[in-house]
């Protein structure tokens, strides 16, 4: 069937190529011409601004939107609303926070316009391997455009399958799944994330205590060297804490045992910050996931003030500097 | 080659069946003298006692003591320390605290014996895949009896080779490691271990905040009901947190979304709690991996005294006893 | 100077109480009548409706909300703001969310009605010994209306003054202070109620970890039975943890060392939560202030859904049930 | 009565002091016979080495140790034991881990030596105001000693009585108590200190978002400039969160708001480690006082190895590099 995409970065521009290369069409749309330009080499049709690119998708229509989350998939949304007509289908594609999506799923239901909000997990891999993909919204909308989802999922490939599934393939099994209402999509993809910053800090922990463990700060009978780009191969193979993401970190030794070509300055999007107010909301302790987040916050940042102020109060206490305040009123 | 085994449960009876299944021999002690007499029929040569054990083996000889670590694992050490002779190998395949290794691996050298820490992990499944091993002590005791930690390993299967590795297999890439001198196997499976209470633990977070998204304690068009077996299976396909931990937790899911049959009273062994030492000893921040222990410390419990204390001083302040202290030295 | 109040209970009433007390006047609504007739007995001006309240305050309106956060204190500054004029004020001094508060002053600004929010501590002991005010709005109010502030507050008292301070009292010396434009009032009690939070943390552990000191989870050559009524008691005499919250502790335990009439359900008000977003919102790392949070959301479960999907992993890898997946792809 | 003082450094020194202002003596040592020679000026006896100093000491001899903990303490408290006599008493009045005090005090029962552990607080404050003393250890040495702790403590001085408490002065409200037996002391002592991290970690951190409320991280209208000067002040009259740890913080920003001499490098002392790995024995999750032991590890680096594995994971995964490892075994 046919897409349509807005968005040509790495994310939209292999969605696309995917989808052309397993018999579907697409109309695409870039504020960059030239990115347009040079896609529609590959066989989509290019469109010049909105008001084209709607004109030429057949009804009812399909946009996928792929654009950075925020501001810019607000104003494309907004607009592709007032291009649009009942019956067509809106995708945000990107990270959105999901209750922009609740939010913007109820105004369009007022034009007879769905939405639908997926989160889209596997990156670069994706125009080969396929993308994991986490879908929320309407059930007709959904229905109606799964053969696009299906096409963009990994398939079942040959991953063992889980105990208690027999006959046919379900749609989680094939990398796909119709989460819920609006905004379930995203959600689910924002706890995926929330997860995988706690999963990645447990690596890297274990990994400083092993680097570590040979430390001056150490008494010299229990300094032990260790080879880490060893025991992450090792921990490939038949150990409990095996994972993608074990997979990275060995690669990643093997390239440099050291990291040395990296900072430490670790970023954090949207999705770790949305996933600790989710559990507020909820009143789910979330400590690890939390700590994730805290680390990375740390981990940009020369010195807290929070620090400062801990050096001032044992400044205040164990005179080093003559303190500012008498201690507590006793025995005068 | 031959190895001799102490203790024959699940662990040290797969090991040895493991070995006899790929040419290896074995002479094996249980102090249960029905399961000696029980494994001695698949193939091993049964004895009676330790002292029976050590001569039936050939020199230098070769024990494996895979007992409960702790008391039972010091005192079987001790006994062999006194059989045994210049030139034969001790190995402590449980899980043994790091420094409990260095100590004995001193005591044995005195007297010519060496002395080799494995940590083993594989459990039940190990048997059929092989274990993925984690050894410390000298060079010398590991070559020889190297040829029974190939036969234990998984071998490189079918696992994708990691970019920059080529030409003959790794060790590593075969599922066992000479990880250092004594404790260095014990310290990299502690760390294993704790790595796994922190990506545990990440997924429980995630799936409870999933859970718990349909929550009541929600202003009511924030509630989003999710289908947790659904999410667990999509993100075993192509998704970032894929892992063996994410099959188990999916397959637990299929059996039972509600997980009814758990109570949640959450054991942790010795290598949790060694893991946050050490990195109190390193001097290593290790939030995740800590939370994750401290989570399972308080599943055992039905309130903490942490929490009377919280409540006692909020009835102070809060006045809905009457508080027994005045406040603040303020306005007299 | 005159204030009309809206709310009576425990905090409203004890307010009017002490202006009445300091020379001040007071105009007084509750939407229980009967509440309203007996303070008026006290001397302030009852009133029977905000229609009435309004009418019978002298222009311009001084207006003290002190209703329950959210809905109801949102529903009467709506009210007041239909039936107010330009120059009036309306004070919301409970404890609501510091956005609202920016929310409300500028649809309160377009009809040329001041607003200030008020965070007020000190809780059932203030009528005596004062109220420590924390004070957001703009600065025309606030100088307007500061001899209320002045009465409500502690007062120097007699507490040592900070070293650097001389001459006059400042306000912040007599325990109130305009902390700058709207929301600084209540976003700065949020920072004292989620600090209260963290404190009440630190001493809940460690009276916890004392009490535990001769549990019999140690070995017992290192348990030691402490008497935590008396080291509370101690450290309020020249240690470096006194404080009022320790002195409340100090009187709890001398009720009952075992805390045994407190169940351990601990409640959590919203600034808790709103300080970890702020933190968040922010990039502040704020583990402290956070597991405070969480500690609470947990005292108030048997179990969490987290702790369940540890126990099935757990099942899953350590073979106690029937694992329902195949470990990774090893050795086939 | 009589103490013998070895270690005559800020503590020892003023600990003497306080002792002679008092009406008591003393006989004083220390490997500095210029401090020796300068403090005998004020009245002690002063001595040349530990053998001179056991022999000028009255029978019942009674020795406080004021050196260094571990390695120091440990050496004097060895030749004590050699040169002292059954009855006499060895007071370790510094830092120790209370498992030596344990292990001391059998060492020394054996030759009829009683062992005391006493955990001081009160620092620079001490000499004028009184040390805050938790004292371990037989109670016949405890009784004979008791005049010289009752002397060090604060006494009741004003601060007001906990209700409850009626008739004779309990010790602990003089500022002193008999913790328990050997280790009893440094536990509680250890714990205060515990608290201590996680009551300025509180503060350090509800100070740090208030510093960032203004912070371009935020929406243009949602940023609030706030004093934080004032706002320590304001806390220390009649809110929740007075303490003497307010105090000493009010006065630095008095000082210097932006608190710009310090670095934010903060140190831990054994206290902070050791009161985790009792929290961590016990299995008492122990959350805000571990975060804020790791906040301060985290202080002193650059940057953690594990910040480095976060940013390896992210560029694997990512793509801002070419990554290293194919990505789970999907659709082939």
């Amino acid at each position: 069937m046919q897409l349509g995409m807005i968005g040509l970065g790495r994310m939209g521009g292999n969605i696309v190529r995917r989808l052309l290369k397993n018999g579907h069409t697409a109309v695409i749309y870039d504020r960059d011409p030239a990115v347009v330009a040079k896609l529609a080499e590959e066989g989509p049709t290019g469109t010049s601004d909105l008001a084209d690119f709607v004109a030429k998708l057949e009804k009812p229509r399909t946009a996928w939107v792929m654009v950075p989350a925020g501001d810019i998939t607000e104003a494309v949304v907004n607009e592709l609303a007032r291009l649009m007509e009942p019956g067509d289908t809106i995708i945000d594609g990107g990270n959105s926070f999901w209750k922009d999506d609740i939010r913007r799923a109820k105004m369009l239901a007022e034009k007879g316009i769905h939405y639908m909000d997926v989160g889209t997990s596997g990156g670069i891999w994706g125009v080969e391997r396929g993308y994991c993909l986490m879908i929320g919204g309407d059930k007709e909308a959904f229905d109606r455009i799964e053969p696009i989802f299906a096409t963009l999922a990994p398939g079942h490939g040959d991953i063992p399958r889980t105990a208690g599934r027999n006959g046919d393939w379900a749609r989680s099994e094939q990398g796909y799944i119709h989460a819920g209402p609006n905004g379930a999509g995203h959600f689910v993809k924002m706890i995926h994330n929330g997860i995988e910053y706690g999963m990645m800090q447990a690596y890297a922990e274990g990994f400083d205590i092993l680097k570590n463990a040979a430390s001056e700060r150490l008494p010299e009978d229990e300094r032990i060297q260790i080879d880490i780009t060893e025991v992450a191969e090792v921990w490939r193979r038949g150990s409990v804490v095996t994972s993608w993401l074990l997979d990275l970190s060995a690669a990643a030794f093997m390239e440099d045992g050291e990291l040395a070509q990296y900072s430490g300055y670790v970023d954090d999007s949207g999705e770790g910050r949305w996933t600790v107010q989710a559990a507020i909301a909820e009143a789910v302790p979330a400590e690890v996931l939390t700590s994730a987040l805290y680390t990375r916050f740390r981990s940009r940042q020369e010195h807290t003030f929070a620090e400062k102020v801990l050096s001032a109060m044992r400044k205040g206490f164990g005179g080093h500097l003559e303190p500012k305040v008498p201690p507590p009123d006793v025995d005068k």
